[in-house]
């Protein structure tokens, strides 16, 4: 393969493995698997989930869910519904088994007023993250939500969801033990309350750390990560994965050498890594890991050797002296990214290790 | 105009009043203008600069440089040659006037070899920004370079660039002018040492603090700056502008709104945004500002109302009860970007406020 500028690899092994090992999760544990496709935002990377078996994804809006809606047939829309967005909703809604996400009153009231073809509500429920939804105890406001479902011709209620994004600020695996046993426990308060009344209702859960890292889902009904599929350096650090299990480097070209200064820099910038950061070991802040090149792909990091500024085009790394010696102007370097979901979002598409570009969405 | 997602709007006005500002202070000073592209990446703005009478202009990538080849001549690659694309380098060296910038003798020796039609060679000098370039008193490396340049048939020297990229950290102007000071005379030593070996060399300066701020640039040939087109709230903390010169917001829907924690959330995140991100005041770190809107476009910004964080599509914002109890779901609010250079980058399109959309380069 010849590669010239930045270019976003993905080992099509190590992510139909990742796939293969959360729906095994799902099977196992009698859970229906809806994973979320905001991180690959494929529809290449999409039949590698119909091929074990998946037949229904969560996506972060409303036009990617009209992007997929090309091949797949059940979309959540996991973000709280844009009421500005209505004639997209009807469209959607008319042709697909469109799910949207409620967390208020003010929302759902707007919806039931313009929606014009059956569709399913999930309340968003917040167990503890905050970003959005329903906190899990307030009753009042969920039983308000449901009441206007009720009333509503072409609403339907298919249950809960909650996102624990929360955490992704957890440091191990014991810490994400914990916050899964607070945060699943919260929401089983929510369906315990609701079932008697709603029999068919299912709970939606599903961080990547946490699925990554749990064995009990007792009560849970379906699980929707989406980084797992690719995981990247924040889920190494979290406990979720390990370095082998990330699917997707950074292919970029080294410009030149400064070692006076024990760096490289490549072509390869904010534009195409993104500003995600996180504190590495003793590194402080970092924008990327550098990654050993295989025969087959890519392998462990390389020690010490990590982008540890980012302009808009250009890359610092740092590396230890001995290893600075191999690099040559010309040569293509490998970078773990800190975020596959916004490297994969900057860069709009995939190159496969044989070559083959992957169709990914375009839209923002 | 009908606002229903994240929608990136450019006020024509404004934008066009930075760039006269800009062409005014090169003509006042018989400094010639090499505007840099990378920041709006737009033939249509661009077609403002010729307005005023600009001819040449700077990118930050080979990719970039192809598409304004389309209506642009003399355009400068401000970013160490990528050997690797020595097939573009040529395909654009035959059709327009190309400058590259090089910055080490392993790259000048390499694109001696793979050269076939005349292109312009700047040497990039690091006056003090350590990111690259020459340092500005390593005669031995400029030399070197020289000796390669003087050789090949097809490169010319056309003198040196710098970019004083460490001013982005100063706060306040009298920072910025102690750095300009400087690196312009480290600059000026550069020039003083070659120009009687080659009396038409110039030396091209040029970041957006201190060419919005500083006013001596006795010696140089050519100013550079790029950000000064949007301008935004970095400049803003930096001193290079205030509020009303910002010529950008990112214009999104209201989704959610919080009142016991005082937050509103909002369809644009991450992927919209940035991550880009400053420490503002007393409020921390912050990823964009809220500006009033009004019947022209937008004013001051909302006093203490501020983006503090951000998903892959949602923002949060924080602001006063009183302010927070006028917005509703579905009304749409302006930010201000933290780096209009990444927000334009990932937006890859400009609505004018008269709802027409501008072409934008899409590639990376």
């Amino acid at each position: 393969m010849n590669i010239n500028k930045p270019v976003l690899l993905i080992d099509e092994g190590k992510c139909r493995a990742n796939i293969q090992r959360m729906a095994s999760l799902c099977a196992d544990k009698k859970m229906s698997f809806r994973p979320h496709f905001k991180t690959h935002q494929s529809l290449a990377v999409g039949k590698w989930f119909k091929e074990v078996g998946v037949s229904k994804i969560a996506v972060s809006s409303l036009s990617m869910a009209e992007y997929f809606s090309k091949e797949w047939n059940d979309i959540l829309v996991a973000f709280p519904t844009n009421i500005l967005e209505d004639e997209l909703i009807n469209h959607l809604a008319q042709r697909i088994h469109l799910n949207l996400l409620v967390e208020s009153l003010e929302t759902i009231t707007l919806l039931a007023d313009v929606v014009k073809f059956p569709l399913t509500i999930y309340i968003e429920i917040d167990t503890g993250y905050h970003r959005t939804g329903v906190y899990f105890n307030d009753y009042q406001v969920i039983d308000s939500i449901l009441e206007v479902i009720k009333n509503a011709d072409c609403l339907s209620f298919g249950g809960f969801i909650t996102h624990s994004g929360h955490s992704y600020d957890c440091l191990g695996k014991e810490e994400v033990l914990s916050l899964h046993h607070i945060n699943k426990n919260r929401f089983l308060q929510v369906k315990s309350r609701y079932i008697a009344d709603y029999p068919n209702l299912i709970i939606s859960y599903g961080d990547t750390p946490t699925t990554s890292i749990a064995d009990d889902f007792d009560g849970v009904d379906e699980l929707r990560p989406g980084n797992f599929v690719c995981y990247d350096v924040t889920q190494v650090q979290i406990g979720s994965c390990d370095f082998k299990k990330i699917a997707v480097v950074l292919a970029c070209p080294v410009v030149s050498i400064h070692k006076e200064r024990g760096e490289i820099i490549i072509y390869g910038g904010s534009v195409h890594l993104s500003k995600d950061l996180l504190k590495w070991q003793d590194k402080g802040v970092i924008y990327g890991l550098l990654a050993e090149k295989t025969e087959e792909g890519w392998g462990e990091p390389i020690e010490n050797a990590y982008v540890y500024s980012l302009s808009q085009e250009h890359g610092k790394i740092k590396m230890n002296e001995s290893e600075l010696l191999k690099y040559k102007v010309g040569q293509i370097v490998y970078i773990y990214p800190i975020h596959s979901c916004l490297v994969i979002s900057s860069m709009r598409g995939f190159t496969t290790l044989r070559g083959e570009i992957l169709d990914v969405y375009r839209g923002l």
